[in-house]
């Protein structure tokens, strides 16, 4: 397998130049202004990325969950934050485990009876690192005083210790326009930086205000409070990153798209073809579909969970059974979730295959 | 891991009691009808299941794709089925490894050009078994003359042979009501069965009809012209399945749900609770949303790749984070395609972990 062309289909590709490009411009606006740089690994979930990272200058790596990070840890990825909080006797067993072998791995917290289970499990070693998880919608505490108050009871306790606050607002990520964005994640890490102030002022430390997204970073890496931000998408970008707008009130072009699906044609019934890539080729979480690469006015349309159709009605171009047609991904991180490994290309020729040997590591 | 609390979340659960009935129902529905079962592994990718499948009278097992139906001959399923054309030389070539491997290989086809480079490839051994794919709203090619050509065509070259026609009709399956959906299904089997006599007529061999699904059992297995079936979604079903209505007007009930997700409640901002089951969970390519067993009057939003959110203003249950919440996927085979293992439960012992082999094997 050499080249594009012998590429089993259904496939994942990665565009190497373009990815590169995005990590350089990333790691170089952040450099600039002072910011950690700890891009989300939940992105990509593949330690060869996780180490181009890192070799771009990113002081670690997030993790969703506990056993995507246990896998980065294998592979020798230091400087891990696990962004969901570890619940539950066994995954905290592991988490301190984690800890030992990683003594830098930090771990979200929201609820105080986790605290003190973390706290309790942890005896007779290094405290266990947390950052309070801040909540702008999803998971975490109000900001102010509940989390103030979160911050005191681990403060009081010998077996953790606090390291800052996790300040993600996954909305603000995808806001438009760009103003409105910027609104969003401004009024938003002021109350996680006012919250640092409070917690600081009760005589506790809380160095680190980390957040952020491929949506948010002009605004975030702007904002004297944070300390380190947490992209994940900019490295593949997909059609709803695109759509949220950038400061022009066009698409959002800060990134370039480096990742693709790869197809092949495999009927041709009158009017139509279809291709190897369905449900279990793409995500579907979008209200959009795929959209296919050198095929202007051709739509995609859903065909189950094998197959795509692709309506050649409005289309001067015509595709035989073996034709392949490559789509940008309506949304990457769950579309990667599906593949195994990623084909890393220079060009038509494949210089790597990389496994996303964290893959379905939700647990 | 003995029991259902000490699975890591999220994770995905079979209970075993529902899907041997499943089985048991529909193996002894089609042998009472003197049908041939093969049912479909798209559904499961699981070798296990695909063994005890063949245990219960199963003449074989259609794959989805040549890399799932490799995984199933490694395990020692025979009588295979690859259901999507094999495009390209590496997957003709692969293709005719697997028939010389395992002899009873069956692959379908719908195009001339397809035909001739199989039949290329295949020189010196056994012919390779075909079957001509008839479209009905996705892959395949016409009922009626354009099928007989083809017929003619395979007929004609020496290292192809037809074993008949692959009359799959994806959308009749969901069709609604019941009787809309005997009636898609018989005019469409109808059309198949005259393409055998036709192609019969014409001295070629065509002794296999093969098609149906979950949703059409009932009527195929009536129909005198279809010599097997190949349902797939009866042993696990979701809430997909139970929309498309029974013979009585109500929920589909002919086979029970086995299958579940189950998650962990990890965060509990004011009104809800957030679980740890979102896009890389659940598949998401239905318009409905996970269904949670034992909360009635709660609703399942999606948050987002990583979480779910459960809306707890209606209801008088709390949740606490470490609660568990199971859900009945809005659709089996996508969901399944995201894991990597399928606990099977007793009750709530965990009786076996089975590997989905080919989870992602869609090449």
């Amino acid at each position: 397998m050499q080249f594009r062309s012998d590429i089993p289909t259904p496939a994942l590709l990665l565009d190497l130049d373009a990815f590169e490009d995005n990590i350089k411009k990333m790691a170089s606006h952040l450099k600039a202004r002072n910011k950690g740089f700890r891009p989300h690994g939940k992105t990509h979930k593949c330690p060869e990325i996780a180490t181009e990272l890192i070799n771009a200058g990113a002081i670690g790596i997030c993790a969703a969950r506990l056993s995507e990070a246990e896998v980065f840890a294998e592979h020798g990825i230091r400087g891990l934050l696990i962004t969901t909080a570890v619940v539950g006797a066994d995954k905290i067993a592991r988490a301190i485990a984690l800890a030992r072998n990683v003594p830098d791995t930090m771990f979200v917290v929201d609820d105080e009876h986790n605290v003190g289970a973390i706290n309790g499990a942890a005896a007779g070693g290094e405290p266990i690192k947390l950052l309070i998880d801040l909540y702008f919608g999803r998971t975490g505490i109000e900001p102010g005083p509940p989390a103030v108050r979160l911050a005191k009871i681990i403060s009081s306790l010998p077996n953790v210790v606090l390291e800052g606050l996790q300040s993600y607002d996954g909305q603000a990520a995808h806001t438009t326009p760009f103003q409105a964005r910027g609104d969003r994640t401004n009024g938003n890490m002021a109350k996680a930086i006012a919250t640092k102030a409070m917690i600081e002022q009760d005589g506790i430390g809380c160095r680190i205000v980390t957040g952020g997204s491929t949506g948010t970073y002009r605004f975030d890496s702007e904002n004297s409070g944070m300390t380190e931000l947490q992209p994940g998408s900019f490295i593949f970008m997909d059609l709803d990153y695109e759509q949220i707008g950038g400061p022009d009130g066009d698409r959002y072009r800060d990134f370039k798209n480096s990742l693709t699906v790869i197809t092949t044609v495999v009927s041709t019934p009158p009017g139509f073809a279809i291709v190897d890539g369905g449900y279990k080729a793409f995500s579907t979480d979008r209200p959009f579909t795929p959209r296919p690469i050198d095929l202007p006015g051709v739509a995609y349309g859903w065909a189950g969970d094998e197959h795509g159709r692709l309506d050649l009605s409005t289309s001067s171009k015509t595709l035989k059974v073996g034709d392949r047609v490559e789509f940008i991904p309506p949304h990457c991180d769950p579309t990667v979730n599906l593949y195994d490994q990623i084909h890393a290309m220079r060009g038509d020729r494949v210089e790597a295959v990389w496994p996303i040997a964290a893959r379905g590591k939700s647990q």
